[in-house]
């Protein structure tokens, strides 16, 4: 706790500026009125997700010329990737880039503004948050824990992960032991397999050694970097458990609040740029990543739809209960599938009839 | 044309600012250094459209704090739509808002920078400009008119259109006169119809009185508005013909490369946050407004396979000729149909696969 107290005494500093010279280019660069940190729950450049966060707090940066600098602290630089959020909310950093999902031990509500089984794929969240009423209730939701969020990145649909043996019926599913956290390791844990959770680092060598059966981690992108295929035959699509999470920027209310309007619309703005580049990011990446597994002759195979049919089943259960631990988590509940429903005859007609006949 | 020379010299004034107090909302509103003009292919905030517009010019005011004021023109408000590209290129106004595929006179090229038949969606085409060299040869190409082209939004895969008979074969399209223009239109002619060119304001009027038997616009949102219900019963899905254009915002390049880092930035930025928003807003309202053409009773069918697939290897092969009029369009064939190829197949895995057993 010291060493929080102590950097949280650190964090926010006011540099105060002088008067700017009359140049074209002003404010003269290097006038540095903020100085913030951003801890995040990804290794330090790490492909994709610590990559998006370097992108936005560059952006954050020279889009203020300066006025703000971010620094930003990768998975245990300064905190554990699962403080991430107690952090930001205390003052220790100014921003957090990570996940709502691993905020369930607040509320069941922050699983929403990730990506929940069977839920909404990028396209459908951002029309969600942006259009139908999703920030609004994400911002209620963080209020009291003195976090502003904002959507800042997707993966895109993920792959449902990579097994030592077929997965034929439902039945295979019961035993395996797979690394799946979240409600996807709940869903999995009913259907009679059993959900662990290890830490990225640690899945590898869980995986060939046989402690471990089964994993999902993210996409081509992210497994092949860890050399996932290397350890496992069978990859199957789709990521029916994560279709597309949001990536999350939680911003210190207090210090978010303490900045002029031009500033707090340049850390919006510049979320909203990382959402859309991220996904772009991972869409191109993983394309390149498949054909690599591909040419490694990896078996990738899509789920049955007996075990897809029973896994969505099983989803729809758990969410409807878990809607019901509390007030805000009904709300949020309902918002979102209401808008689900909705979207979905839409996306069938587009996108999906479109992906189909192309 | 004295005209736009009167106006040449009225655009990109620069408003020469003095120093700068020193309180800490720096700099101060309504310093502005940069009068710009935007102007567009839309009537004035038109929904999606136009009012994606007026979100990119309202961005980079207030990104800027005012050092750049944006103000929207309408079509036909300063110039008619589709001199656009012209205008900014002159220097009449600094900035445009429009469709690539309206400039297919300066090179076919252009029309791969918004959309063509049987294409990428909008996840596929962002992942192509910002991460595949896709932005880096729609430079190439604008370069010699002076402009700097950016995405600055996306309609999402649109609607096949509307009809007034039910389309079961290939030979319901001979001798049909329909509204639709570029690309698809040719695709259309080679089946044997009648391409027609209409004005967004003529196509109800013309649709109603039986001048045309079809019409495609946009989608349920922006044709719900025009009222399209009310003159064809049959509205056909997918848009095989523009599969999520990419909306563009040009910017003279005098003027752009004349703007300190901090502004180029900010305006690359607000388009990437406006390519974003604009999708997110289409993907919310077309599904309000599906739901309610749905409550009027309007028949919404899917293309027979036989057609789509007529329909495609006759795009194929215009995109092949048109391929061989320059050597930039040549470039750019080649670039973004081996980016489709490689990308097809990740989104068989991902969206498709997972759109497909949600």
């Amino acid at each position: 706790m010291k060493r929080r107290n102590f950097l949280k005494s650190l964090a926010g500093t006011l540099t105060l500026t002088s008067l700017l010279g009359s140049s074209r280019d002003l404010p003269a660069k290097g006038k540095t009125e903020y100085k913030w940190k951003m801890v995040t729950s990804w290794p330090k450049n790490f492909p994709g997700l610590g990559v998006g966060a370097e992108n936005l707090a560059g952006l954050i940066t020279n889009l203020s010329n300066n006025r703000i600098k971010v620094k930003v602290f990768g998975a245990n630089e300064l905190v554990p990737p699962l403080e991430v959020f107690d952090f930001v909310s205390k003052g220790g950093a100014e921003l957090g880039h990570s996940g709502a999902y691993y905020w369930k031990g607040k509320s069941q509500a922050c699983q929403f503004f990730s990506s929940v089984p069977f839920g909404m794929n990028a396209q459908e969240m951002n029309a969600w948050l942006y259009y139908g009423g999703g920030i609004k209730l994400w911002e209620k939701l963080y209020d009291k824990f003195n976090l502003i969020p904002r959507p800042a990145g997707n993966t895109g649909v993920q792959m449902g992960g990579w097994f030592n043996k077929k997965i034929n019926s439902v039945s295979d599913l019961r035993g395996l032991k797979m690394r799946i956290p979240g409600l996807g390791g709940e869903v999995l844990s009913r259907a009679g397999g059993t959900p662990v959770t290890l830490a990225g680092s640690e899945i590898f060598t869980a995986l060939q050694t046989g402690v471990i059966d089964a994993t999902e981690w993210v996409g081509p992108y992210n497994d092949r970097a860890f050399g996932l295929h290397k350890a496992a035959r069978y990859y199957y699509y789709p990521g029916w458990h994560e279709p597309g999470p949001t990536i999350e920027c939680m911003i210190n209310k207090d210090q978010y609040n303490s900045l002029p309007d031009d500033l707090k619309l340049i850390i919006d703005v510049a979320c909203k740029a990382v959402n859309l580049d991220m996904l772009s990011d991972y869409t191109a990446k993983n394309n390149l990543a498949l054909q690599y597994l591909k040419s490694e002759n990896i078996n990738i195979l899509k789920f049955p739809n007996e075990v897809l049919t029973k896994l969505r089943v099983l989803s729809d259960e758990i969410l409807k209960e878990i809607s019901l631990t509390d007030n805000i988590t009904k709300e949020v509940y309902k918002s979102y599938t209401d808008f689900q429903s909705n979207v979905k005859p839409w996306t069938d007609v587009s996108d999906k009839s479109y992906l189909n006949i192309r």
